[in-house]
């Protein structure tokens, strides 16, 4: 039977899988973790609003029913493009008739010195715990007076980055403060803590019209948030970010929410042409150039828009709807292969795009260029994430969590976890080495 | 104001910081963690039946309202006893009129050779992630074909105890593999895993009448565990346990469930009198020998049973209900003392003792002597523990899981988060490093 490989189980991989199952092909999803990550909502995690579980469901149980589906979890470790295997880490190559790369990317520093060492990048599960993890200590450094004065900065949390994820981050940063102070009997002030938002543009959410991008730097503000637009981070240091202008904030947080690359990923170290940023370059139908039963798909290929509009030429953004549906695109083009059809061109469909910016406000700019935004805005934020979540008791436990939370604030898994925070007690307790 | 320090937020710690709320002292709850641990129910973790988050449960959360108490995150290194202070590891010390000592215990390893540092303790929330992502690993592994044959044992799991934690553990533990084999689409059989049952007296649940033990070892072997009954453990390897007799059973994975001692804890390691097993010696109000201000109480001290019954010079079994009762008795003596009132005797009022032998199917034996088991005695265990759950949002979010999981096991936490599994995906694996 015809083997398929898929590298990866993000929304690529899972879309591309999905679409394969009970057809007459024999796949497997290849990941180094056994659960599929719902990316949009690791910010959550990452400000102790949900639990991990919430966003991370298992590999195995999506496809568990799937008779030609099985899943290996495993580190991809190249190709070899002679045998057509898939070479992974301390097991057998895995054979193949069609391969889908959909590996993802990783955070992009943009050579800024210190960025790698001393930010934390938000991309995977355990970015956002190291992160939740990291800054409840903070806290609790700060209301101990950790047998000193306290040092500068300690309560100030810089978000570098001004897309859905950095006001995503900054704003979800603002209410964990605001609760922090209110509910958990901390005794510093909510003054004591900054929040401090910067981006190289001129406004927020540049994807959006401006009214959406005015809406959120009011609301920012309006919470307490400060923005610092049109300017550009030098240098990041365990106890300060430096910015062009010479500028130095003291912080001993520093959220990286700046862009993704894939030069670090699977997809940049195989043999496939790459263009800007590392994305696979793929023609209209997503084969990788030069290889016809190869494709690439999500954040880790140069997806083209496609179509007839305007922009056709253009690369699609490193988005959910994107990877979503070019990995459904790939699957269906191997299909048609196999059934001696033609492949078909991509086209990207938009949905429009969101963001949320905190409690009971977000942004929703649809295909037509109108936009929703406040509470209703937030409330269709909420149920489209809430569909899009895999699981169907992912689906209701984080409603609760959710739901409890808007109405009290009384809990949240506002839990340190990780091994090396408990034992690091008196540490200088920066980010993870890169 | 008269200061009132709790080391440990435990059970015991816990139960003496709730009865101080309101009253006029000066509460500070120390715990090296942020969060209290519903130990109870470690073993769903540990078996990927629940999330972490639904047994943790933050301190400042529970406290944040009481205006008299205070929580501070830090390891306690000693007393100053002298100066009557508390010292922390990298913070100011903590001066004290009344002294709570509630630090609890740890695995108890009774010299075993190899135990430590081969096998997995089940008692604080790291111990049950750790072997959780263990035992999910180890199925992935042997999915994987890991390159070539199976090692022996790969797929056999040994529990250490025939106690309520070990009889719970074996029970999880085979519904665990069911699951896998029936939903996840592993391509290992059920009766490729093997599950082992050690203990060195003749019959489980010794506690429990021998009704109850019998029950519980038809229900384990009926659900194919094997039940090594009357074996002491010699030693145990990376890759297998030796029996006194000189059997050897291939294994990768122990489950420690033997007991525990405090000699390895803050009690341990403070100048206080200790007895069997580490346990600080008390009087009959709780007050340690010597140190009239000073209390232990819960899994750290050797509480007497008291009362005019028989067994009243024993000594509690360390579980969660002494904890409370110990923690509640000595916030009570403080109070009474700060009165001028004399302090009153401890009496240990036996509620009953249940352990729960996976799905539908638990012994509960009330301190009549009668004993209830089968689905009704596991509605009661189920209810009981739902009561005792420390979080309202816990509660609901629990149920929700285990709701869930009982109507169709279509879902579970079992996704592997350690950064370590991730990046050791080739390795032998082995247990934590003591």
């Amino acid at each position: 039977m015809h083997r398929v490989v898929v590298v990866g189980a993000g929304f690529g991989g899972l879309s591309a899988s999905r679409a394969l199952v009970g057809q007459d092909v024999d796949v497997t999803v290849v990941d180094q973790r056994n659960f599929h990550t719902f990316q949009p909502l690791l910010y959550e995690v990452a400000t102790a609003g949900l639990e991990s579980g919430d966003v991370a469901y298992p590999i195995r149980v999506i496809f568990g029913k799937a008779g030609n589906v099985t899943f290996r979890m495993a580190r991809v470790t190249g190709v070899d493009w002679d045998r057509r295997q898939v070479l992974l880490d301390g097991a057998r190559p895995l054979p193949f008739d069609s391969l889908v790369v959909a590996s993802g990317a990783t955070a992009r520093f943009f050579g800024i010195p210190g960025a790698p060492e001393h930010s934390f990048p938000l991309y995977t599960l355990t970015d956002a715990r190291r992160l939740r993890d990291h800054i409840l200590r903070r806290l609790e450094d700060v209301d101990a007076g950790a047998g000193g004065p306290e040092p500068p900065g300690a309560l100030t949390f810089v978000v570098v980055g001004g897309g859905p994820t950095g006001v995503e981050v900054a704003g979800a940063l603002a209410e964990l403060l605001d609760v922090a102070v209110r509910h958990d009997g901390f005794r510093f002030h909510r003054s004591d803590g900054r929040i401090v938002l910067i981006d190289g543009l001129d406004r927020l959410l540049t994807p959006f019209r401006e009214s959406a991008s005015a809406y959120a730097a009011d609301t920012l503000s309006h919470r307490g948030i400060e923005l610092l637009m049109g300017h550009t981070v030098k240098r990041v240091r365990a106890d300060s970010v430096e910015l062009e202008d010479g500028t130095v904030l003291p912080t001993r947080t520093v959220v990286w929410a700046g862009g993704v690359t894939v030069e670090t990923t699977v997809a940049g170290e195989i043999d496939v042409p790459t263009g800007p940023n590392g994305r696979v370059m793929v023609g209209p139908d997503l084969t990788v150039a030069g290889r016809e039963d190869v494709y690439a798909v999500g954040d880790a290929a140069a997806v083209p828009r496609g179509g007839n509009g305007p922009g056709a030429d253009s690369v699609c953004p490193q988005v959910a709807q994107v990877a979503i549906q070019s990995g459904d695109h790939a699957a269906r083009q191997i299909l048609a292969k196999l059934a001696g059809r033609p492949t078909a061109p991509f086209v990207y469909r938009d949905k429009g795009i969101m963001a949320t910016i905190g409690r009971r406000a977000a942004v929703t700019q649809f295909r037509s260029g109108r936009v929703v935004r406040g509470t209703l805005g937030w409330l269709a934020w909420l149920g489209l994430h809430l569909v899009y979540l895999v699981g169907f008791r992912n689906k209701i436990v984080v409603f609760v969590n959710w739901s409890w939370r808007y109405l009290s604030w009384g809990s949240g898994p506002r839990i340190i976890v990780s091994e090396e925070s408990v034992a690091a007690l008196d540490d200088g307790d920066g980010p993870p080495a890169a």
